[in-house]
């Protein structure tokens, strides 16, 4: 990707799916990876990072169904210096329309000698020689000295001119472990300038931690330095603090651009809606005081009606909720609503369903209108996730019956239809009613699953709200989470606690080599090479 | 309070229960906000901003129980220029050690002449008057000229100017709309000191909010430039996207003191269980990713053992997890463990019970441990807030029976005894579960009481864990927000909505008149005060 002609031009490098999955917990598989990468595209991000192709298949899969799917953005693949990292990165990258290959080395003297065990030179070495090997494959190629805040600066500065020299055509500044401040990190930059004066002619990046609190802060300091790329995370997920939080940046960005002159190609309005995909799939709550996308963000949305924004909107609003799509919230259909009207619904929210995948979409549309006086656009998003991922559960819940009281151990029976269309049942008598359907289903299906989080929430308020709930599990050492919607709270339970242990139990398939993607004669060839670099290195990132 | 000493020293005031409890749906009663005081205490900020006391007479009441019993902290009320506000505001804060009555007026003109619908002259003259009133009470007095970052800055210098001259002892610059940057409101500082050289005969403080993501780097760049208190909140609550994090901003100066120079007096080990607390008594989550109090902010937390850090733990963490407090969780007691056992780890937790309140946590306590392997100090945490609240309510959840099914809707019942002792049973047939519950608790407490919210979290994670629930209702225009925690699910939200429904009916009770604190005379008058000043503006704040 070459600088764009326009000096107020920032480009945004999504990389929720990459740093932002790699965080505990979440375990996004193939078609939720997809379904997040569509709607970054519909936001308009101009990269996405999909993920980091060497260190599983899933994640190679992940990858190369999104190069393969998705339009728009360019496609980057993560690797390290080595040589079977950049090949396992451009086979997952290379059907993209734009393809790029984004690799990485630390240049701190504290990770060259505790984490990386060997000298500036090889680093030096290892850097020239994989920029140059990534530049066999495709011309986009963005270099990473990771750690670099805490590194020398002459020796990062020196370790980039060797990446230009080779041909990177993004340079990109890692504050990995979210130690800079934003003085601190505005001298860093300027003094890379003078170090290296070729970074004026390719793209300067920034991609910073939120440890201190100071993620956004840094990385709009070094667009102020000149940098015209920003790598984030939606909902500002990541490792650790995690990412910059995207919405944060971009409308940073968009408020103050008459004081700032910069520009992101975002569509703010895609923001609340993208922010609430991300949130679901991943499992991860956003705070009713994040900012941008925190259901408190606005004021006018928590039902406090302020007499100043009566009055005057702009004395207490600096941005307007409809920018970021919070209006999405009104009142869409109802229990007499057809077919038509569902599609079009849908539509208008960019899920383009035919056949029997609206069929099914209508059917749970009724269940939840009958129950439900008016069901809002949210609960229309909520819905049809869950449907996706109704597709690739392989196990399914059929039915539950669950007695509860003080007065006695609460009781569950369930009934679960096997991958192989075979009906089991199981009972337990747990501590709560939710523990003893978890068990229940343990127990009907013969699996020693063990659970590490659960989670509910209201997808919308009221009386008659949605309860959407989350489960990471973890069975013979493989974790994987599920989501379920439902008006009942211990039918939503059940629903995510099934779709967990059906996504461990297919990441335990494809990590045995089982249910592996096509290519496989270069899939084993990662495998090893995963399973090789894994023994000698641990896969860390920026 | 006169400036310190010491250069380098940063007062931290914290305004969680004044900004934070503004926040919408946390509606906090006074045992609750004592509490969260106590350990505000604990965790040794400088400055409690226990309320705004002319707002209501539960304001009144919690700011008055604080001023008489923490120790420690100067304890500051809230009031705006009127004198009804300045007078409930001194007879709130009165009886504390350290008084503190903190004033406030917009300089910008957007609010002068929408809000206020007045001129520049009249600000200035309420300015002037306020402090000096306030003077007559007490020698700590603050002044925040209000939405400063978007005034005229020799405008406000004036008002400044004004407020130094009859005796403002702290002046603080509000970022009221979260709409300054780093670098501006470093320059906008600077302007003040060159146009109002006397503010560095006192304390300069900011007061910065995070709807552009930027509350604690500003807040930052605020010290930079010469501040020396900084107002901030726990797990960053407040106003919209809320307040600067008292945790990001303390971490922030304590892991970069040797570059920075500058020092806050916080207990930094006290950090993670004042979030937690501040958390479960607000309802409002922390996200994962949250800067140093989210679950995921230490790697090594989140189970995934990063070979980096185990060569050399600075590889990747800037910041200890005992240095915030997170150690906590260790295991600390079983079922085997005695009340004396129970009564030295509760002190050990800051909690010191005795007589029929330990009786009552061990009852609990012996329940949970019956059913659950390990009782860590996270669980004793929220069991004992959980008995905390429960002296409290007006209602009391006896009993329920649940039956819940897929294949036919949910049925419950609920045995209530109400404040007179009576027990009253009620039954339902709702959508779900949970639904039926609220609905029986509905029939036998003879309420219409409607959910707002709804949100469940295990306390601890695993198969066994604690599941501790949120519910806000609102009832008659009043809204109350309870939490329940159990291992049993539907136990813990019908505890839950009790709470919420005996706190709804508590603050209607008070806003009658009923139930008011002593001082009924001046009651009397802080009401009409309120009434009056509602009716001809509203109640904002910096």
């Amino acid at each position: 990707m070459t600088k764009p002609e326009d000096p107020t031009r920032v480009l945004i490098f999504d990389t929720t799916l990459r740093d932002g999955e790699q965080s505990p917990g979440i375990s996004l598989n193939t078609q939720e990876k997809l379904e997040i990468a569509q709607q970054l595209a519909r936001l308009g991000v101009d990269i996405i990072e999909a993920g980091f192709p060497i260190t599983s298949p899933g994640d190679f899969e992940a990858v190369q169904t999104i190069s393969r799917t998705v339009e728009g953005p360019v496609i980057a693949g993560l690797a390290r210096t080595h040589v079977a990292d950049i090949d396992a990165a451009w086979n997952a990258v290379k059907d993209a329309t734009r393809p790029r290959i984004h690799t990485f080395i630390s240049t701190s003297d504290i990770h060259i000698q505790y984490q990386l065990q060997t000298t500036r030179d090889d680093v030096k070495g290892q850097a020239r020689a994989a920029v140059a090997h990534a530049k066999e494959y495709v011309d986009d190629v963005e270099f990473s000295p990771m750690d670099a805040t805490r590194a020398d600066i002459e020796f990062t500065a020196e370790v980039c001119q060797i990446a230009i020299d080779e041909g990177a055509t993004t340079i990109n500044i890692p504050d990995t472990v979210g130690y800079t401040m934003p003085h601190e990190y505005t001298a860093c930059l300027e003094r890379l300038y003078e170090l290296v004066p070729d970074l004026r002619d390719i793209v300067l990046s920034v991609h910073c931690h939120d440890d201190l609190g100071l993620a956004v802060a840094n990385s709009f300091a070094g667009l102020l330095a000149g940098a015209r790329q920003v790598e984030c995370a939606i909902n500002g997920i990541g490792e650790r603090a995690g990412n910059a939080s995207l919405e944060e940046i971009v409308m940073l960005l968009h408020t103050r651009s008459a004081d700032v002159g910069l520009r992101s190609g975002v569509v703010t309005r895609e923001i609340a809606r993208t922010s609430r995909m991300v949130s679901r799939l991943t499992g991860y709550p956003v705070q009713p005081n994040k900012a941008v996308v925190g259901r408190n963000a606005f004021a006018h949305e928590s039902g406090i009606h302020q007499d100043g924004v009566l009055k005057e909107r702009t004395t207490y609003e600096i941005m307007d909720a409809t920018t970021v799509g919070l209006e999405a919230n009104s009142i869409v259909l109802g229990k007499h609503s057809g077919r038509h009207a569902l599609q079009q619904a849908l539509a208008d929210l960019g899920f383009e369903l035919t056949g029997q995948g609206l069929n099914t979409a209508f059917r749970r549309f009724k269940e939840i209108a009958d129950k439900k006086k008016h069901v809002t656009a949210m609960d229309l998003e909520a819905l049809v996730t869950d449907e996706l991922r109704e597709e690739i559960a392989a196990y399914q819940l059929e039915w539950f019956d669950v007695e509860a009281s003080t007065r006695r151990p609460p009781h569950a029976t369930v009934g679960i239809r096997t991958p192989d269309g075979d009906e089991v049942t199981g009972s337990f008598t747990g501590d709560g009613p939710v523990d003893a359907i978890f068990r229940a289903i343990n127990a009907a299906t013969g699996s020693d699953a063990r659970l590490r989080e659960f989670r509910v929430d209201a997808v919308t308020g009221g009386q008659d709200a949605l309860g959407e709930t989350s489960v990471v599990l973890e069975v013979g050492g493989v974790s994987g989470s599920g989501q379920g919607v439902s008006t009942d709270i211990l039918e939503a339970a059940a629903r995510a606690y099934v779709r967990a242990l059906s996504n461990a139990l297919r990441r335990r398939g494809i990590g045995d080599g089982s249910g592996a993607p096509d290519g496989g004669a270069f899939m084993a060839e990662a495998e090893e090479a995963t399973a090789e670099a894994a023994s000698r290195q641990p896969v860390r990132t920026p």
